[in-house]
């Protein structure tokens, strides 16, 4: 995923959020809360929490999650090595099945890096 | 979805059922008698029932599902307000990995209330 | 499930959540008031939200989700053919794996259900 | 799983089983008969058809229709190596999550070979 | 799935695997390999592997990893009635949830067949 | 858990991977060595992989699993605060459905900290 398509999947994200905002109740407004409380700096760093989402995400299967996790984790400074480890312990525990998710995670991982590589 | 979406997600629903008819023995073709008629009105009425295979579909990701029971759910009545409840029971269920597929639902019968309010 | 063992689940349930609130901050705690909330009657009634929870349960095989809610379907009034119509749909979406689930939670509703009957 | 056990396994099966009959509609019962129709022999002997449900079993991490796939298994004459290769199949695609699924699975076997074994 | 077509998913896989390899260490490189190993004849041959990795990618939901066991079904000589059985095991075990999963595997069936069919 | 009980827990673990090591072929064996690996400590410390192993057990829904992480996280010198957070995005992303493995855990975590505390 270059800058681009990161801006792409966000700009995506916000404009279906706002839809679900539109129809949401107390309820539904609370749990958006709580999932974005809950990756905030605490006794865990905000970076192991970020991994933790991810590995959440990967072996549950959601490619849309693992994108945001992904976006966030190179933000909170992640290295490839670090994302590599935690994908590892997602496969094992998550099996082949989640191979297909590996691949996607790895190749926005790659675009991401490169662009990064290539500012000035 | 738009009544057009509505009408594309049919057919390709129907050109698909097809190729499944030609391959399928006897046991697959049971089971989709049976996947029709659990959800007919009995003790519980039709639009309950379709708000039960919505939140089961939800909670277990299945988008092509959950358009399937938003149509279905449209078709019997089903307000705004009951759909909401019914994706708040289901998120709070299903947890955060949900999330994208609550957009897409609501995306999707926002389209659909749209085009009804359109209406003459 | 006789009133005893219901009386003994709830009894169990509440010690196993006194020791989670000993541990709980404000996340955690934040999901488990929304988890109660969501079930209380709006624009749909208790006893549908009850049959919502329970299908959720099931399709995502939660022994103990599933007894609760079962207790709280029973409380709600539902009918025995409401609760079969409930599981049928979770059993065509969730498949043969939800059987075992099927066996427990329609002999928990059984002894439930003899228990009452046998009240003056 | 001794002989002993297998009765047992049985006998609580059948058991309730009965209390599911008693309050299963036409779409429960159908479910069922689609359940055990589809294990039998056709173009895939009934031998592999239950590798394909013991399989199916595992992978979904649901320990009693494992117990009864083993059963089966083992009346359709699975070898050992036959069986372990299957489970192996399982836990590449299933990941470390079925380990204790497959610990389970292996003891019952062994304690049902060690009966046969010791047969005059 | 025309030739074609199973020639890009090839491709795609190929060009994915690149990008893994690339970060993968060594324990995401022996999954891959146990991940091969495991479909290899053995005391079952190849094709009853074939199978059984493709109900356990059914029943999980997989359609990347469905479309892979499709393509290997075919090089091992499966049939359309030993895949249709196959398939009614994981649909009976995974429940309708798996329908649009087995629209999509008897539509790339179909078209492999077809391709298959046409040759002199 | 009290130190009596993890005790309890390894050595029926440590019994069964007996059992399964006696039917294991080269597969299953490198699987287990993998699932080994993939927790020592490398780019990132055995005690954020432990997190990760735990959170991944926990959205998975494995009793087994998530005791064994626990037992590990004790090792590695958690705090009770890292677990309450590392739980609560796992409860997060996996949902309400999770809960009954949350009251679980934390009682296990609850009796290995009372033996730790009563240490001379």
């Amino acid at each position: 995923m270059s800058d681009n398509t990161v801006e792409g999947f966000r700009e995506e994200r916000e404009e279906l959020n706002n839809i679900v905002m539109k129809y949401a109740g107390r309820d539904i407004k609370r749990i958006f809360n709580v999932d974005a409380s809950v990756y905030k700096a605490g006794a865990l760093p905000a970076k192991v929490k970020e991994l933790l989402g991810l590995v959440s995400s990967f072996v549950l299967r959601c490619d849309d999650c693992i994108q945001y996790h992904l976006i966030r984790c190179a933000e909170e400074g992640v290295s490839s090595k670090e994302l590599e480890e935690t994908l590892a312990v997602g496969l094992v525990a998550g099996g082949s099945v989640t191979i297909p998710h590996l691949r996607k995670a790895l190749k926005t991982w790659d675009e991401m890096k490169q662009k990064r590589d290539s500012l000035p």
